[in-house]
């Protein structure tokens, strides 16, 4: 078998490295921020992208067993209590589009976006209304826009402004900013909500679309588990009850 | 990187066997059950033996929405819309013990009985007798005994009489016949569950205890994928709505 | 809680029913291939539908354990053995596009395809034509042609054959063979695979784009289970070493 | 359906709480190593709880693509280039015993140490002693000592370390440093691993023991999501071959 390749992390009897350093000075002096950082980018932040991954992480964490990604993991606990990690995967594959995936949909946009303001010497805002009028004419949903049960999220305006305060804002919190203008324009006012700002700030902070995800999926974990450990502890197996109405054939003999 | 072995499936550019027959073989003349079969036991089944088989894994594949693993793979599907096979392996990953996995605890329980009867040359009826009692003395549940739902299941009596039929019945049947006497005697009538039929019938069929789960996975998945095509057929993505009690701390400021 | 509604499984104290059937019914005279059908289509297949659906599983159902979905649950199984429902679910999360979920793509070609001969009224043959020419102009791949492994492969004229031999082959089958053609004679001569065989023949049995995976899944897990139990059974926790070469920054410090 | 209970989070249309905390304070003042330690306690840590449980964090976070997780998440990332929550998911399923989830057996295996110390009036010493003791007779594994890979793990003796100048260490620390002394006096001398050593902090900072996985995984997923983002950017799908080599039954006719 040829030898799997990587740049993350090497390792010897008795050192590990990862990107570089040594997991013992990371272990001391820098912290699990900084390491997230530095797994997904090769280096380690300055310290306003460390307190701005922070915040998203933070963001990210739970939104209470009625999520989905709570909901699944909390279900997955409640029919096997064999296995915890089963019940936090369960919960993790209930991300994706729609739920907690939309930043990397979101990302995405703005990388298209940024790239047509700059190819046709266009100003952002004109590239955002573009877009716009794309998402109607083809009936798509614009990632990264309204939310179920939030008017006013309010973890939307504490990562705009602290992405300004340590000047991290640039073209992706400028070009949500644009859509949010072109969307009560050309359709109707639509909150940001939050995948549409950690969207806009990951690509700030230079990651790739796929982090839109990945990031959230690190925060979400911290709930997760701690979901999990409360469904453990405080619940019995098998408590969960779904109501549910057939609808289908009545019965029938198999002639 | 060492060689990886197996018993199980061999291939070169033109074939693929499976435990040595010929996939085209088994596709023309065996069928699905039969080649279950082989690949868990490395030998075609008896007649009799496909009939039993074929009986457990219909009566594993559905139990409807609310089953916990049907409900943990519609829960994920409507929230991730991005990958069928991830919404299915949320489904499994919500059963092991308690739910699906109890087929395990039973085949053990009727390999220790069968044990003892053995060495120390006693009824199969004394041996579950004592069973009951250690269950009793130790405050353990007995697998395979009780429903939350069927005071009869229609499944078990349908396995049974068909184990009898084919001349399959033998210890396993037994002793989970005579663990219900015991119980009614010591306890409480309580009907024997579709796990403990399964695991009677599985261990008569010389499966190993791991089988308990595996195969009633095997049934379960032709449900959980019918489930999910449904779930992404039918119904919009994040339909669906927990309703939460929050029961913690109230709001409180960092200071 | 809104009830969730279904049309696949309805169940009392004393019954279950599969889209109106007894179960106890399924169990004596039909069969799990029968019951797959069932819970998926809504009622029960034709003699030569059941034929099919059986071959088509059988040739799902293993690979050996070098394929992605085997090889994943094995080296889940290597580091977990504490759940094997966790050890097949990581099997499954290996299947999706390229692995397994091919026969989707397949089969939304074929649906295109059928649709443009009929609007246009063009032939088939034409039909694929086009849909060469147009993934050749945008450098897409046609799913369900070549394969890493077989040059012939032995599954697909088994498939094609019985689909043949029992009139279940129509518009799908003749699609991908006019695909086959077209492909010959505009890029190369490339075989068609087993998941443009799988995906044509569903189609020809009315099942929707989505059973192209659904299916493949359901056959997959009669391996998947028997792989992971070989490694509980035969194997050693944690014996998996896979060779890694790192490629990354050298050790550096933190200032 | 009845309510599902919570303590951990609260919101409605304008807030979210974690615990009673408003999430935009967490963002702007806490941080994400708080935020995780708040979910699974409830309360916000100590300053040096704070420290001890980053570096545990960190030193969870990643163990290069061999490491079973990496390696089962790059495998289903190698064949399902749908769905990245889904190769994470699978990563995690190869975390348990032995792999990841021995820091829960060596906090059960404190706890009951740390009880017999108090209930029967011994030293910690002399409890460790009899619990190895009891592992020889019974031909049980120690959880938390010995390490394939390592002689000289650098993440322990960096956490005893801290613990101690933290003021953490208690009896956790000092029981796994008692059974390290009485393994080397009965057994052979085995190094304390970092399974150990995190199981020895997380219950001096008071986690339960099913945090002894818990924790380890929202480490991990850090790293998780770095080598999906690897295999996604830098590797073709399908690229991993697997070595095997058949042990089984030669080819065989069906009659």
């Amino acid at each position: 078998m040829e030898n799997w390749r990587t740049k993350i992390v090497n390792s010897d009897e008795e050192h590990i490295w990862f990107c570089g350093y040594d997991i013992r000075s990371l272990m001391k002096t820098a912290g699990f921020v900084e390491t997230i950082f530095l797994l997904h980018r090769g280096r380690l932040p300055e310290m306003g992208e460390r307190k701005l991954l922070d915040a998203i992480l933070v963001a990210s964490a739970d939104h209470g067993p009625g999520a989905p990604s709570c909901a699944t993991a909390r279900l997955a606990a409640s029919g096997n209590r064999q296995s915890v990690s089963a019940a936090v995967a369960a919960g993790l594959l209930a991300i994706g589009d729609p739920h907690g995936g939309v930043g990397v949909g979101c990302m995405e946009l703005i990388a298209a976006g940024v790239q047509i303001a700059r190819n046709e010497n266009v100003s952002l805002g004109q590239a955002a209304m573009r877009a716009v009028e794309d998402a109607i004419s083809h009936a798509k949903r614009l990632p990264g826009f309204g939310h179920c049960k939030h008017t006013k999220d309010p973890r939307v305006e504490v990562l705009f402004k602290m992405a300004e305060e340590q000047k991290i804002a640039g073209d992706g919190v400028a070009f949500v900013r644009a859509l949010e203008a072109a969307i009560r324009e050309r359709i109707k006012p639509l909150p940001i909500n939050v995948d549409g700002a950690l969207g806009a700030v990951l690509y700030d902070l230079g990651f790739p679309p796929i982090a839109g995800i990945l990031i959230f999926i690190v925060g979400r974990v911290a709930g997760l588990t701690a979901e999990v450990a409360e469904e453990y502890l405080w619940e019995k197996p098998m408590r969960i009850r779904i109501p549910v109405q057939y609808q289908g054939t009545p019965p029938r003999s198999m002639e």
